[in-house]
C-alpha cells in the first residue's frame, strides 16, 4: 500500500473558508485513500461544515484553533501574537513532524513568515521562494520567486534555479528542464543591475540546464520550464497572466452576450472555449509551493474554491513520495558547500 | 488652419520596414493634412517603395541614410559609429529644429539612447521614461517607465508620475487622472525598497492624484490612469499583457477550428470578437512616447503593420498640439526647483 500523506489544512483561511475548504479536505480524503487531512480551525467552523458531508472519519482528524490571522494585518506580528491561529497551529503540525505539509488560502505574507520562522529552512538554502506552476500552450512551467523575498540576491537566485529544476523534473517529469532568467530583452547585456550579475552564475551552473534571458511575452507559450527572477518581477508577471486572462474571458463573454447572433455562436463554441480556459485555468495545478522548508508548504489563491484545495492537497503526496525535500537538500546545499 | 506638424520616420526600422512604414506615411499624409512626414531610409528603399502610391509629393520628404542600426547591436556603440544610420540622421532633424517628432520601429535600446544623446532631455528631467497607453475595460491607462531606465531611484518615480499625469491630462482628456503604484499588495508596507521609498513622495505631492499601489491584475480593469513602475516591472507587466492577450486568442481560435461546431459558432461570433479584440489591440494606440525629451520620440512595436504607423505619426500632432513638452517642463521641472 502506498505510503500516507498527512496534510495540514487551514480550514480558516481564504474568502471562501470555511465553506469551500471543508469541502476541499472531504473531497480529497474521497479522492485519494493514502491522504489524511488535518483539518485547523475553530469547533464550531470545524462542526458545522463536517456535518454536511460522509467521509471516512478516521482520515479527517479536527485541530481546535481558536484565532484567524486576517489578509490585511502585518504578517510578522500576526505570527507572533496569534499564536492559537489556524496558520501557527497549522505549520507546528508540520514543525513537529505530526504533517508532512501544511495548505492555507490565507494571508500571503503571513505563511510566507510562518513558513521561515516556524516550519523552517532546509539547511543551506538561503531564502524559500514561492514557486507557482502556469499554465502554457505546452502544459506548465514553474515561476521562481512569486512573491516571498523581495530585493533578493544573485545567490538567491542561482538557488530558486535548482529548485525548481527538482521540481519540474521530479513532479513534472520534464528530462533537464530548460531554466531561464525573467528580462527585458533576449541579449546577454540587457536587465538591471541583478539579472547582469545573475546571469553568469547560471550560465556557469553544470547542475543545470541554463538556455538565457527569457521575455515577460514568452512566458504562455512555454518558451522555458522553470523561469527564474526577483520576487517582485515574479509577482508582477504572475498577476498580470491572471489578470489579464480574466479581463479577457469576461469581455468576450459580454461580447457575446452583446446580440443575439453572439449568443448563438456562444452556445455552439461553449465546449470548445471551456477546454481553452480549462488550459489557462491555474487553479488546475493547485497552490503555489513555497519551497526549501523542512516540510511541505503550499499557498492556495485567497480566492480558492473547493476544487483547488482539494488539488492542492493531493499535490501534496507527490511532493512526499518524490522526495522532493531530500534532492532539493542534494542539489543546493551539499553541492553549493 | 492648423498648424503643420513635421513628423522624421525611420523608414528602414522594425520587421516590417521598408514596405510597411513607407505605406504608414503614405497613408498619414493622406489621412491628415497637416503632416509632413521626413521619410529616412536608403535611397534605394524609399524610391522603390514611395513609387507604390500616389500622396502629396510635397508632404514626403525622402531623407537618405545609408546606414541601418540592427536590433541585436550594442545601443551606445551603434548610435556612436554609425553616424548615417535611419536613427541617428532622424533623431538629428528633431534636434536641430527640422522636425517636431521622430518615430521609429527600430532598436529599442538604440532610440533610447538617441532619444537622451541626440534630441536631448528637457531642462530638469532626470530620466526619460518610456510611457505606453495600454488598452483596459475603461479606455486606457499608461505605464510609465516600461523600458528607459532600469534600477532608477525614487525621485526618478516621482518624475514620471507627473509627466504621465500631464500626458493624461492633456491627451487622453482626463482630468485628475488617478496615479497609482505598481506594488505586489495593495496595503502601505507592501512592496521591495524602491517602492516603499517612493510611495511618501507619491503621497506627499500636491501635484498629482496618488490612490495608492495598485496590483498586476488590476491593471486591465484601468483601476489607474497613470501606473508608475520602474522600467523592468514595467516591461515585464507590459509584454505578459501584450504575451497572454496573443496565446489566448490564437488558443481559442485553433479551439473553434477542431471541430464544425466550433467553426459553425466560430462564424457566428466574428464580429463581437473582433470588436473584443481590437479593443485589447496595443496598436490601435500607436507608439510609446519617450517622455521629457526637447521634441517628441516615439518607439512602436518592432513588429509594426502600416496601421501602427500611421496612427504612431499621427499621434504626434496632439503631442505637439497639447503642448506637453512645455507642460512637462513647468510641472516637472519648475515646481521642482
Amino acid at each position: 500500500m502506498a505510503e500516507v500523506v498527512k496534510v495540514a489544512l487551514d480550514a480558516m483561511g481564504g474568502d471562501n473558508a470555511p465553506v469551500e475548504t471543508v469541502k476541499g479536505a472531504v473531497d480529497a480524503v474521497n479522492l485519494r485513500d493514502n491522504i489524511i487531512v488535518y483539518l485547523v480551525g475553530t469547533e464550531e467552523a470545524l462542526n458545522t461544515e463536517l456535518a454536511k458531508y460522509s467521509y471516512p472519519k478516521e482520515r479527517i482528524v479536527p485541530v481546535a484553533a481558536t484565532e484567524i490571522i486576517e489578509t490585511g494585518e502585518p504578517p510578522v506580528m500576526a505570527i507572533r501574537k496569534k499564536k492559537d491561529s489556524s496558520i501557527v497551529v497549522g505549520m507546528k503540525l508540520v514543525h513537529d513532524g505530526t504533517c508532512d505539509a501544511f495548505v492555507s488560502a490565507g494571508s500571503s505574507g503571513a505563511i510566507l513568515v510562518g513558513g521561515q520562522f516556524i516550519v523552517g529552512r532546509i539547511k543551506g538554502v538561503e531564502r524559500p521562494p514561492l514557486a507557482p506552476l502556469f499554465p502554457t500552450t505546452k502544459g506548465a512551467s514553474i515561476l521562481i520567486d512569486c512573491g516571498a523575498n523581495v530585493d533578493a540576491r544573485p545567490d538567491h537566485l542561482l538557488q530558486f534555479a535548482k529548485m525548481g529544476s527538482v521540481y519540474m523534473e521530479n513532479i513534472m517529469d520534464i528530462k533537464s528542464p530548460r531554466v531561464a532568467i525573467l528580462n527585458i530583452g533576449a541579449e546577454e547585456e540587457k536587465g538591471n543591475a541583478l539579472v547582469k550579475e545573475t546571469y553568469p552564475l547560471l550560465k556557469n551552473c553544470p547542475d543545470i540546464n541554463f538556455i538565457g534571458s527569457i521575455e515577460a511575452r514568452d512566458l504562455p507559450t512555454g518558451a522555458a520550464d522553470v523561469v527564474v527572477c526577483e520576487a517582485f518581477a515574479g509577482n508582477i508577471a504572475l498577476k498580470m497572466y491572471e489578470g489579464v486572462g480574466l479581463t479577457m474571458i469576461k469581455e468576450i463573454k459580454a461580447g457575446l452576450m452583446s446580440s443575439l447572433r453572439g449568443k448563438i455562436g456562444g452556445l455552439l463554441i461553449k465546449p470548445s472555449l471551456k477546454g481553452v480556459l480549462k488550459k489557462f485555468d491555474v487553479s488546475e495545478y493547485g497552490g503555489a509551493p513555497l519551497l526549501g522548508l523542512n516540510g511541505l508548504v503550499v499557498k492556495t489563491h485567497g480566492s480558492s474554491k473547493h476544487k483547488e484545495i482539494t488539488n492542492s492537497i493531493v499535490q501534496c503526496i507527490a511532493f512526499k513520495e518524490n522526495k522532493i525535500n531530500e534532492k532539493i537538500q542534494d542539489r543546493v546545499c551539499l553541492k553549493d558547500a
